[in-house]
């Protein structure tokens, strides 16, 4: 066994499993939402955003828009009335959020980046950046914890199915140990959907949700594996692109 | 739209979820600890024994144990000094068991039970009594609420595949909707493992810890499809077979 075969893969499901979730010392979290503020972030550093920073409230976001920080932020899918943008991905598709800050406040996303203690680094996770994730996570040669955001703290369809595109990816690329029945059910979720994403996901909650809300036009992006290569990570309350 | 098919399957990985989980009004919770709780209480039932009374701590089994109650009790998967017998099903096939009452205490399954809260009935769910449970169910007519236990809060592979087998065996006999993406991810789980049970469950973090304490010899007993058909059901706080 090489050295680099100790390094552990763990999944969580939800930030509620987040307090009995078994993290190994020296680790790097990936942070998922997949639908959708995780997705959006990736595609905010993509189209030239500098910073994002990630607030847990509508309060403290409206607190931001005041000091004339641009804001994007939803509150159940629907974008309130003071906020710059909404959470999704088209919206940072223009050439107006070019090297600035965005102040970002989202229902599950931005909850679960708070959550998270004594990670090494938090990284930002979705099809967007699948492959450019997975080879800097090897290079980090450090073990790996993937929390899933969900909704509303529930088991979320679309975070496991990418949980599981991620572990093989990593897998593939390196020797992991996974001592985690998240992690293999992630596996077999993604191998099951891989040939056919959108029809997989179709089943998932909150894409009826956002369906519903009108808000699904950005699907195909969002399961359309490496569209960019910038990986978003977390620092001292600030995401920037790596 | 017949009126049964509008009648519900959820399924809530872990206790840790079950604050946010969205139970409609009007169901009946299933309680699954495949390794191995729920597939022990069936087996008791099958070998004759009239009640059993899950209390959720050892303190409260000792004090049951110096009433003069056989008690049936694990902690971390191992038998303490004190009990009549352990948590494998093994240990309940036996005639000495028959008509007698068992006071049971397991780490994970009696606090699962002991969490649920306005539902009609609970009924208690393994692979023993998968097919006359399902007929049960549907029955009822009423919503359903699949609970599965886990390992300290986290999510369990084994419990999800059963999930899976029920929330398919429910919907080859009757129409349900299914408003949960944990009941279609169980139901994917099943599917990819359903031809080779024990190689796919093998992987599972608690089949592992098993395996260390040399306690996994009740396996092909336990992932063996309807070699039973009494289903437990718990009543003011007492389980008797149906």
């Amino acid at each position: 066994m090489t050295p680099q075969s100790c390094h552990t893969i763990e999944v969580c499901f939800s930030p509620a499993l987040y307090p009995g979730a078994f993290t190994k010392p020296g680790y790097i979290a990936v942070v998922v939402d997949i639908l959708r503020a995780s997705t959006t972030i990736c595609a905010a550093f993509e189209a030239g955003v500098e910073k994002i920073i990630p607030v847990p409230d509508l309060e403290t976001a409206l607190e931001y828009k005041n000091k004339g920080y641009l804001v994007a932020a939803e509150e159940d899918g629907i974008k309130p009335a003071f906020a710059d943008f909404g959470n999704s991905a088209f919206e940072f598709m223009n050439s107006e959020v070019r090297g600035k800050t965005i102040v970002h406040c989202t229902t599950n996303g931005t909850k679960a980046i708070s959550l998270i203690q004594n990670a090494d680094s938090i990284a930002i996770g979705s099809f967007v950046n699948l492959t450019a994730l997975s080879e800097w996570l090897v290079k980090q040669d450090k073990n790996i914890f993937i929390l899933c955001s969900g909704w509303k703290n529930r088991f979320s369809l679309e975070d496991a199915f990418f949980a599981g595109a991620l572990v093989e990816k990593l897998g593939s690329e390196k020797e992991y140990t996974i001592p985690c029945d998240s992690a293999n059910a992630a596996l077999v979720l993604w191998k099951s959907g891989r040939n056919d994403m959108l029809k997989f996901v179709d089943k998932a909650l909150h894409r009826l949700r956002l369906k519903k809300l009108g808000l699904d036009n950005v699907l195909h992006y969002t399961f359309a594996p490496d569209s960019g290569r910038i990986i978003p990570v977390v620092s001292e309350g600030i995401i920037r692109g790596l």
